[in-house]
């Protein structure tokens, strides 16, 4: 038969794309009659379906890229739901959040990594990059619960930002200490000027929107342009955050926030969502792709105990935060909770960690270990106080 | 500063896709605003952006993966919009109109590439290729008109799922009589079985989905599901439609056509739109990617003539068949202009001919003018048709 070998591959990809999509849906069909979140069933079918069970699907540039555009999507929705006056309201509370959250997070690892691996760098090292949140995780579970607008959601998500900021901040100074022996004031002036430049022209775009461009939105012409405006803005503000040093869906949430005073936002969100249908399942479908469950055994018992840590760590953030703002209990907890997850970023620094020697295969390992169990605990959690506290959550 | 290294090309992707579906709105609006047709606008980004002018966007695997899925979303609400009972009626027509096409391009081309290259693999070669039609540019100048449900436009779509059928068979006669000397039965029997298998299949599963599935796709539970339902299928019955031989944007358009009587099917063509407005322009702007304007000197000449016969050839194939159904002259013009594009079956059965070695580089360019032609002049010519007889197309 006439094969048409050099569509081969990208029919390939159509392919899987369209195998992870239908096996997420009847997964997260499942779950949701089940009264499960579907979250766990979609990065449940990424484990079944990746190289270490039946091997359908493995990890591919291609998948990375469609994770990324529904984790972007996802954060820029997000954003867009985003009450702008709440957001300058839980400012400071959000940056205390991040900075209990990180500080906790620091303590509670680095005596034990310390202890264990008698190794003060690579303390160090764990120890901070375990206070960095993956909040896009998170946000799918609230945007499920329909909680995306809530007070305390808005300050999660704005906290995370935080989070990222103080741990990128944090590790310049351990890597520079672990590999010359002194702080490099240089590269720190430099982040900290373009961590300022991309917050001023948020903040300017951001006016620049709400008070000239929003009224000639709808005046646009062609087809969709109005989803392509918003989406493009979102993908290319994405881009600029990683720029600086965050990742791409920080940018995205931005994008979002700065669109979030315009007329046309309830259109846009209703439009854009389809998008984020076809995509986010992909990126659950990824964190499951990625997880080796058989290579782990020797970092088993040590992923486990930092993931206990870790998680400690974000948890007991939330109740001075939680006092602070007179939250109850059960909603200071989810403050921490919400928190618990590690993913892209954390694995992000693992690597950095690992090519520079900072790390090793053991403890690189155990960071997968944190990644799988915080990524499988928060929905399960989060759907307890979430549904056991619908007054005030 | 500490730069996220391993997102390091996720991040690159997201801009450059951020960057084309910027640019292409601004030529989209430009154009439209100029009264011009968008997909001109967005296939001249392509060439500016792409690797022979600004070098700013190269032709990559996950631009490629955008615009097949563009082209798939795209195929996919056509066959959805499409009335099932018109196919049925339009069906013989569609055949003709293939068929005539196909002929007449043969009969044109022939003679002028055998007097050229004295050669006569090359000249059976280039003749039966050029009948293949790329339906998708087409669709969405049609879509851009709001005509996708019109009579004639159905027609054309089924009649180039026909070029393609036609164009396949014919060419395992040519293949298999330039390198072996002799027609391999076996192997046609073989593509028979899987086309009438396709066909089989596609019956079926309408019959299914239009008696049984189509009063329970309401029910679904998790968020997006119908979307993800409808999408992923589109995708898996293209991969389907690829095994058997087709591109897979054939099979996108059978699957909307499966689900075309379901009673969501307006929901679903309004939430699905949007996946096609992000990815769509891409589709067009990849186009312009891979046109390299430099090196096509020689190829130049014979690309014109070639480009001249095979429009002629799909132009005169409307009359007799316009004639049959009493339409006018001008509806008449358009079931064949509508057919002239060459692209993405041409280029794969070009790279085809290349790598058997029946084909050399400046016939394989040639190819790629004729492309770059068809693609150019069509909107022109069905911008024309389609302003100025509003009453009848």
């Amino acid at each position: 038969m006439l094969k048409i070998v050099t569509v081969g591959e990208i029919a390939t990809s159509v392919y899987l794309y369209g195998i992870a999509l239908a096996t997420s849906l009847i997964a997260a069909e499942t779950l949701k009659r089940a009264g499960q979140s579907e979250v766990i069933g979609q990065v449940l079918v990424g484990i079944l379906l990746g190289p270490y069970i039946l091997g359908i699907i493995h990890p591919s540039e291609i998948f990375s890229f469609i994770a990324e555009i529904g984790a972007m999507t996802l954060l820029l929705i997000a954003g867009l739901e985003t009450d702008v006056r709440v957001v300058f309201r839980t400012g400071f509370s959000a940056m205390l959040l991040a900075f209990f959250g990180v500080v906790f997070t620091f303590l509670l690892v680095l005596p034990f990594v310390y202890i264990v691996s008698n190794n003060l760098v690579i303390a160090l090292y764990l120890s901070v990059t375990l206070g960095a949140t993956s909040i896009s995780l998170t946000v799918r579970i609230f945007s499920e619960f329909g909680k995306l607008k809530s007070k305390e959601v808005q300050m999660i998500i704005v906290s995370a930002v935080f989070d990222d900021l103080f741990v990128i901040f944090l590790l310049i100074f351990v890597i520079d200490l672990a590999l010359t022996g002194f702080f490099n004031v240089h590269r720190l002036v430099t982040l900290t000027a373009l961590i300022g430049f991309f917050f001023l022209i948020t903040l300017a775009l951001g006016f620049l929107f709400t008070k000239v461009l929003s009224i000639h939105l709808h005046k646009f012409k062609s087809r969709g342009a109005l989803i392509i405006f918003v989406f493009s803005f979102g993908l290319l503000f994405g881009y600029f955050a990683y720029l600086v040093g965050f990742s791409p869906i920080i940018g995205a949430y931005f994008a979002g926030l700065i669109m979030a005073e315009t007329e046309v936002k309830d259109v846009i969100i209703e439009e854009i969502s389809p998008i984020a249908f076809v995509t986010v399942p992909i990126f659950l479908v990824n964190i499951g792709l990625k997880v080796n469950i058989l290579v782990l055994g020797e970092a088993l018992l040590l992923g486990i105990i930092l993931a206990f840590f870790a998680s400690l760590g974000k948890i007991l953030s939330g109740y001075p935060v939680g006092f602070k703002e007179k939250f109850s209990r059960k909603v200071s907890t989810l403050l921490g909770a919400a928190r618990v997850p590690r993913a892209e970023v954390v694995l992000v620094f693992a690597s950095i960690g690992l090519e520079l020697n900072l790390l090793n295969d053991v403890w690189y390992s155990s960071l997968v270990v944190v990644m799988i169990i915080t990524t499988f605990i928060t929905p399960i959690i989060l759907k307890y106080l979430l549904r056991g506290d619908n007054g005030n959550a």
